[in-house]
C-alpha cells in the first residue's frame, strides 16, 4: 500500500469552496480499481487546514488517479485558493499489512 | 470521527525496534471497540519518519485508549527513541461522513 498524507492550507473565506470541490474530488477517487481509501479532515484547531488521506493499492494506480478529470478538475479548481504550495508525503503503510483489512 | 495523525521522528538506528513496539500498539489498539484505524506509515524519503494514522469514534474512545495498559507501554518504551517531541494533529473528518464506511 502506498499513502499519501497532503497538507492543504486554504486562504481564509474559501474553507467551504474547498469542501464542495474536495467531496467530489472524494467520491470518484473512491470509485478508481487502485483506490482504498481518501479521507478529507478538517483541523480542529485550525479551520483553513485540511489533511486528504489517500490510499492506493500501487505507484500505477497513483499515476492512474493523477490523470483522471475528476483529479484534475480538483486541481485546477482548487489552485487560487490555497495559502501556501500543497505538501504531500509519501509513505510506505507498515500496519495493517498489505494482505490484511485496509 | 475523530482522527489522530502523529508524527514521530525516531534516532536513527531505532526504527526497527520501533516497529516492533508499534506493531504491538496497532494490533491490541485495534481490539478497541472505539478505534476504527491505526495505520503505522513509514516515510519513502527518511525511514526514520513515521506517522501513526488513528481513527476513533469519540472523545470518550481516545481516552479510553490513553488509559489502556498497550497504550502506556507503548508510550514508555518508545520514549528513549523519540529524537524529538511527537507531534499530533486532530482532525475531524469530513469525508467519509460518520455514517458511512469507515
Amino acid at each position: 500500500m502506498i499513502v499519501y498524507s497532503v497538507s492543504v492550507l486554504v486562504k481564509t473565506g474559501f474553507e467551504n469552496d474547498f469542501i464542495t470541490a474536495t467531496k467530489v474530488n472524494h467520491k470518484e477517487t473512491r470509485k478508481e480499481m487502485g483506490n482504498l481509501r481518501f479521507d478529507v479532515l478538517q483541523s480542529d484547531e485550525n479551520p483553513s487546514l485540511f489533511e486528504l488521506y489517500e490510499v492506493y493499492r500501487s505507484e500505477e494506480a497513483v499515476m492512474a488517479h493523477k490523470e483522471t478529470r475528476h483529479y484534475k478538475d480538483w486541481r485546477d479548481t482548487v489552485a487560487p485558493w490555497m495559502a501556501r504550495d500543497r505538501k504531500g508525503t509519501k509513505y510506505a503503510a507498515l500496519f495493517p499489512r498489505a494482505d490484511e483489512e485496509w
